[in-house]
């Protein structure tokens, strides 16, 4: 049997008693790599499993799942990704290639940020599509999510953004000369998101991403309790914060939708870096009724 | 500390190692009264953590928060539910009350069906709102999830649809006499949430939602093992199924979009009830591009 688990969103107290069953029967535990630079360390999870762990970069997931996949008809071999199995980054690809090997896949789910995000108070159901926003070069600055947040907020929907993450970049140095030398791990901050984001607006000018007039709220390393930091205001508020107010990596941000129920404004309020404002550009410009 | 803790979306083993921990150091652990009846049996759990539990059902949960406050303050009480606390039913409103009592509180998330819903190989980027089905009686047969359909459908989006529960429900003579006797609970399966999905196209003949033409997959005890169902294909085809093709309760559905990628057709295509049909479909009604 080949089982994918799930880990959850922050440490390695975050699997399933399911999930951790599965791992402690596995004769090989492959741990997907983006998930040791952004949660725990490899060894933690070690000690915390008894047992090795072989890291799996992203590569080697997507391009030698034959080796991940070695004599799992015949033994139970463990894929460990962050969040859900089929959260931001989906597994289907290896587990189409298990399929047509002929062995049998079980996928153990966790939270992943597309759930849990609703810890910033906002609606499951008021999500539009999701967007990704990649880091922007001098000469390269795709603006596509501007299209999916606007036909979400012509909606009235919120907008769940993904920030960049870069792990295992080369430089074009060492990439032209075939050195595998890699940059150190990159992940994209709110505030420079919300820079990315302004700017996009001030070429487009459609008023989807107006500083001053949208809600927003950021979220970093959700359910993980001391270490979650949620921060709500308008994106000039986000952009006005100190790189440490958003916690360590991993960051997203929610682009507030103008079908904002009351309860979602009272319940993110506590968040808010100016109360009143929050308040103030919900009732006045989202026309929520508010108390 | 308050603690509401997510049970995932099958049985005991479910629970995050974390949350377990949170169970077991609780003084007071409440049982939603959804979960029991969903999943697995109080007594159950009961035997899982060593501990009694205490059940508590929706109204309890809305309108009576404070007896489940009570000394949360300087005690660990918990609340157990079914999914995440931020899935498709919110908590929102005891963690408010929580805070006004100057309670702290903290969530512990798990896989909810707003993220496992993955399962069925369609990408969570591509999902829309989410709507819920409610059973329709003579009289009554609200149809807002058309026009939510739509709007997801015109930007090419899929759609999960959530299916009515009915717990606690009294009969109309009990409800008049005031006495507390309950019917059974009901779930709403498959066919008939298509069969109502397709009166309401009869009525409103947008095209949203034609039996022969629209791509659909079904889901049940997501996560679940050995008793998950994912079926795929017309709305049609799902009709046309005998009622136990789709296993246990909870059901959910899932209106394919447009935007259908070749990976999702081809990862879908595993449950479909004629897989002809359903390449057929994507291909040529749907517009993807196959091999």
């Amino acid at each position: 049997m080949f089982f994918i688990i799930g880990l959850g969103l922050c440490d390695e107290k975050d699997i399933t008693v399911r999930g951790f069953q599965a791992v402690k029967g596995a004769t090989r535990v492959y741990l997907e790599a983006y998930t040791s630079i952004l949660m725990v360390q490899k060894e933690r999870l070690e000690v915390f499993y008894d047992k090795p762990l072989i890291l799996a970069d992203r590569d080697m997931v997507e391009t030698q799942s034959d080796t991940i996949l070695n004599k799992a008809d015949v033994e139970d071999v463990a894929l460990l990704v962050v969040g859900d199995p089929f959260g931001a980054t989906t597994h289907t690809d290896i587990i189409l290639r298990a399929r047509a090997l002929g062995i049998p896949t079980r996928v153990i789910h966790n939270a992943s940020i597309m759930n849990a995000v609703g810890a910033a108070g906002l609606q499951l159901y008021q999500f539009g599509q999701t967007v990704s926003l990649v880091f922007f070069t001098e000469t390269w600055k795709p603006d596509s999510f501007y299209d999916r947040i606007k036909e979400n907020a012509d909606l009235g929907l919120h907008t769940l953004v993904l920030l960049d993450i870069k792990v295992k970049e080369q430089s074009d140095e060492n990439l032209a000369r075939g050195r595998k030398i890699y940059e150190p791990p990159r992940y994209m901050s709110v505030p420079l998101a919300v820079r990315q984001l302004v700017e996009i607006e001030s070429i487009r000018k459609e008023g989807v991403l107006g500083p001053e007039k949208t809600l927003a709220v950021a979220l970093s390393r959700v359910g993980g309790g001391e270490e979650q930091r949620i921060v709500a205001g308008t994106l000039a508020d986000l952009a006005a914060q100190p790189e440490d107010a958003f916690g360590e990596p991993l960051h997203s941000l929610v682009i507030v939708g103008k079908r904002l129920h009351h309860l979602e404004v009272e319940y993110a309020e506590t968040f808010a870096v100016d109360r009143e404002r929050w308040r103030d550009i919900a009732g006045n410009v989202y026309g929520c009724a508010l108390d």
